[in-house]
């Protein structure tokens, strides 16, 4: 079952971290579209062939050190098909080298086309363990992708509180539960709950932004059988000490997600002078995927949550 | 301005009807599929060329009876790559017809991946000339969208009141402004005036399902400057009554959407004897389209807002 095998590769790596493969051409090492127009000459092939680069390296020396990948499919999309190609080729790397690959599409439409869209997100040929929906069509407009789930031995996470700042314009409109994302994670919660995996955890989930302690500290009391994955670490603010309300008391339950602070970090202004260099990108990652890990565990054992075989 | 070349084609064509192209392998003719695999082989290509070929065929015939034509995402996505190629090679051919291509793939997510979003939906060399967005997440997820159409003429229809049976169930949460949808009308309506095009209308539109016609007349009113998009005609159970009240006194400002009852009208009880016949698919469409926009004149005329020019 996906979550049994998410617990594993947590273990195995000891780490809560999943990095977040966003890649953005203006931010990667020049040197890859150089040598890539090399190659194919001055075209989009070439920017997606750089791209595609930049995601294998940065995967061969990440596979060891965290669980799992997320990758935001804008940043795919926004090439079209040969976008999508590339997507799908780091995908299948991520899951070659044993890591877990969560799909940020946030994709959510009505019943017939839910299920379309859960097919073209998780069906049986598709690189992904794992996919975001937004819920904001309702439940008939979820089920689709659960029903896919359980099929296919999937997961999901529901948008329930993100992490940007006008989050809270319209996910704190009221319902009789309480604000919506409060209802909708119950509304979660009771379906997790009759879907158990591993150590009491669904693999429904929810997305809930590391810029919201408070709110993650509520949805973790309201939702105890639903995996989070936390957006919002590093370049959007959050810090390891904000993110532990994610966690339940023995140091589970919550993926930390940081993009840009890893796979960027070779512009990174505190990067140790050993690792600088456009070339040495893939280890600058590695070391802030590290030291993302570091001030997790440090955290976890302050707040006496650190898993005991760790 | 692209409502300006939106109104033109309505007048045009005296048309409010969109055809959503939104094919289906099991729902298309058979022998399109026969033919292309034997042109193919027993492949996905196949599958896909045959799905281009129904498109081109209906947009062949509907080019010259409706403004606008909708891809739903979902249909090509499930393809992948070369799904994705078909979506782009079907709104290209609509826009080489004249149509207006409406890209239906309900994207929503934050700030920065939002740009990215819009880029990948309406950036120059795309052909769509309105996408439709997810406002879960507040406005700091809408407005790069927005900043992309002023910057590249496109439009967005934002979802405030979907077609679903569980719309209700997130979208009547309360706040300050009414129903969420309703405030979130307000705020798109608040947009839309300072960004008007022909005849008092804004390229910042909302999807508003035709299966709710209690909601249209109140959104009428809150949302006079706003474009609706309005799916669920036919196969959802709508009829030309129940959208009336998506249109301005005038007889404007609504684009009735229907998708199953057009494209697979070869396959409609109601069919009449002369057009029967798979190989009679796109005439099939024709007469659906047809009788969809008799079905909206007639009504549009009881109810005294027929355009006076048409």
């Amino acid at each position: 079952m996906i979550v049994e095998r998410l617990f594993h590769c947590i273990d195995e790596k000891t780490s809560p971290v999943v990095a977040g493969l966003d890649p953005v051409l203006e931010q990667i090492p020049p040197f890859l579209l150089k040598k890539a127009k090399n190659r194919l000459g001055d075209n989009q092939a070439a920017v997606v062939a750089a791209l595609l680069t930049f995601n294998l390296s940065l995967l061969e020396v990440l596979a060891p050190l965290v669980p799992a990948v997320k990758l935001q499919k804008a940043c795919y999309e926004v090439y079209g098909a040969p976008g999508i190609d590339c997507f799908e080729q780091t995908a299948k790397k991520a899951q070659a080298l044993g890591l877990i690959v969560i799909d940020d599409s946030k994709r959510g439409d009505i019943g017939s086309t839910a299920g379309l869209y859960a097919q073209a997100l998780l069906g049986k040929d598709r690189p992904a363990d794992f996919a975001t929906v937004n819920p904001y069509l309702g439940w008939d407009g979820i089920d689709p992708f659960l029903a896919l789930c359980k099929k296919n031995d999937r997961g999901l996470f529901l948008l329930v509180r993100t992490s940007n700042p006008s989050a809270a314009q319209y996910q704190e409109a009221r319902t009789p539960k309480g604000p919506l994302y409060e209802a909708i994670a119950q509304d979660l919660e009771e379906r997790a709950q009759n879907w158990l995996g591993a150590r009491g955890f669904s693999p429904l989930g929810a997305v809930v932004g590391a810029t919201w302690p408070k709110e993650q500290t509520r949805l973790r009391k309201l939702m105890p059988h639903c995996l989070f994955l936390v957006p919002g670490y590093g370049a959007q603010g959050a810090k390891g000490k904000e993110v532990m309300p994610s966690f339940n008391p023995q140091g589970y339950g919550a993926l930390i997600n940081s993009s840009r602070g890893i796979i960027f970090a070779y512009k990174r202004p505190d990067l140790p002078s050993s690792l600088q260099g456009d070339e040495n990108f893939a280890q600058a990652a590695a070391w802030a995927a590290s030291e993302m890990r570091k001030d997790l565990l440090h955290n976890l054992a302050q707040a006496g949550k650190l898993p005991s075989n760790w």
